[in-house]
């Protein structure tokens, strides 16, 4: 049976041929805790840990000091919202198309706290500026949440403008990422954020099991996740020094090696990586219109999307179509993709979409494998 | 220059040579995300995930739905410990042997919601059970929180009595296994623990970037971190099932894959390890034994030590024989370890103390050049 992964946006796979055959390599040499003690192999360590956040700073156009490295996507984005001074905040604006990762965490400190949770104004993925405008002026912003692309439809929302308006009110504004680092630019200046959401195992290519965030801002946020940093041990509060107040605990070493490995190759090669991805996700556009008597595309053309098409089955369940294509060796996802907001807001919930999403590995050999296995369907 | 790795408390080095060969493979043929899609790679990742919570369920002796994957040690402390419900909590005990991932967690909590957070009684390394009797009997224990042996000294805590103690006054009972866990036995029921902390990176031999806790209790601990499970998506809350409340976020598969082949190695070869690393213990101290003119060994003697040698040196600071042993390849680590209550207990705080810890690939060779080392320093 052949294979072709459409899941990229779950996570990319494969990774770039030198993730597999470094990585393991320089684990086996000093794969060691390198935020602790002081020995070569803990040095050595330590060494490679901060090009990985030199990398990660010309990524997000940041000071390497910025990078703030954490175990995932969703950690990230708790250690965001949940370290946020609630005491002052009023109103809270989320766009429509969150994951679950920031969404049920600022639902639940909406319920802690009680502070008004707003959605941004939409028309389907038209972002309504002048209505934003006059909620803004009504309600003021204190917090704005937003992804950069969806990660069940792949459009781009401007969130350089959506922030730069919530700017005019010093709004803290987070963004994220987990969809769009590595695939467009995310450059936390230009884009007004001031705190970025990264996943590793997206776009940057690496493995799953560590993300983090940039902080791009002089806001201070409580510490979420208590215990050792191998400084300052004696006081019982967490140091102010970052990165060490947000990295608890033992260097997540094998994942820093590995995408570290990752961003290496992607800084190489980014432009190629890109110019790939769009070109595969221009052939899937094309061949999944080919078939609109079956199935109906729900997702935004390009240029405003990242990878990921989403689209509805007419003649079976989004759930039906997913398990007649993993038969068939096609590897996409269907349902909710934990963003049930983003399904209100196109109307595709309860039963979600069946989402095909990209990375620069895909090949027209899967392309035309996809559109072989779909003519079956007709 | 030899090599010399006595750093085995901070994270084991080497890992078996199986896990090297294996675990990237694995991964570069199905690295996906394991918890979410219904394709064959998604199904094959999320296959080997289960079998890596039985192997974990036949280590702690409960079912494998009762194992928590985490980041690491330092999160799932945080998970239990922030996730309990204080508004009835009025005692909490603690060992004065704490790591500062439950230390600085338990006492955070302490300063927000102020119940009486007391140090269990020890005189050295001996648990005084009689003083705690009547500690307990005067202030009821609600939750008493204790590791299993002390990162600093290696001590291997009484908790199954502690913990008994505890339970006449139905305290919740949180273990932290992260130096024991693969060296002595951790079956949860048999030391009375609700919650067991765990560590993949230390005496289980993965690698680090992996961590977690088991749950021995129906009592319901909140969800600390929140996001998307895969499950139940339309919901602003989290779901009651387990694992999937506590797990969020995409599946932390590399480490998974790597965890699953060290214990897979773990449950085939147990008695061989547990002997070898005895016994490396046992040369360790022999060694160190014959410098007394030299350093003063804090540790308490096998059997009362899983395998960490904490010594203070008579004539340089702790920090100053770490940076001599570090330039001739001897990997140790010096000062407080993240544990500042365990030197307070065992007066060797503020300077420290060099922590020498062993695993079960320590060389007989090792040993013979530590102590060639340290001639030349006398």
């Amino acid at each position: 049976m052949s294979l072709a992964y459409f899941d990229n946006a779950a996570t990319s796979f494969p990774k770039p041929v030198d993730f597999y055959s470094e990585t393991m390599k320089m684990f086996q040499e000093f794969g060691v805790n390198g935020s602790r003690g002081h020995h070569h192999l803990a040095d050595n360590m330590l060494q490679h840990a901060n090009v990985l956040r030199k990398n990660l700073a010309i990524i997000f156009g940041v000071t390497p000091e910025k990078i703030i490295f954490s175990a995932s996507a969703t950690l990230a984005a708790n250690q965001i919202i949940q370290g946020l001074d609630f005491s002052t905040i009023k109103n809270v604006y989320i766009s429509p198309f969150e994951h679950n990762a920031t969404y049920r965490t600022i639902w639940a400190m909406q319920q802690k706290y009680g502070f008004a949770l707003n959605i941004l104004p939409f028309e389907r993925f038209s972002w309504d500026e002048s209505k934003t405008s006059f909620l803004f002026a009504n309600a003021e912003p204190d917090v704005v949440i937003c992804t950069h692309a969806s990660n069940v439809f792949g459009n781009i929302l401007p969130v350089e403008k959506i922030f730069a308006e919530a700017k005019m009110y010093n709004a803290v504004t987070i963004l994220d990422s987990a969809q769009t680092a590595g695939t467009i630019p995310v450059i936390a200046t230009d884009l007004n954020a001031d705190f970025v959401i990264w996943a590793g195992h997206k776009g940057l290519y690496g493995p799953s099991g560590i993300g983090g965030f940039v902080i791009n801002t002089s806001y201070c946020l409580q510490p979420v996740i208590l215990g050792g940093t191998g400084i300052f041990s004696e006081e019982d509060e967490m140091p102010e020094a970052i990165p060490e107040r947000f990295e608890v605990g033992s260097m997540n070493s094998l994942n820093i090696l590995g995408l570290l490995v990752a961003t290496n190759w992607l800084l190489k090669n980014g432009d190629v990586i890109t110019k790939k991805k769009t070109e595969m996700t221009q052939a899937l556009f094309e061949v999944l219109s080919g078939y609109s008597d079956f199935c109906t595309i729900i997702s935004d053309e390009l240029p405003n999307n990242a990878g990921v098409i989403s689209i509805v089955p007419l003649t079976m369940s989004p759930a039906e179509l997913d398990t007649y294509l993993a038969q068939n060796g096609i590897c996409v996802r269907s349902g909710l993709h934990c963003a049930p907001l983003a399904h209100k807001q196109m109307k595709t919930a309860p039963e979600g979409t069946v989402r095909f999403s990209v990375g620069c590995f895909n090949t027209d050999k899967e392309i035309k494998y996809l559109s072989h296995i779909l003519e079956d369907l007709q």
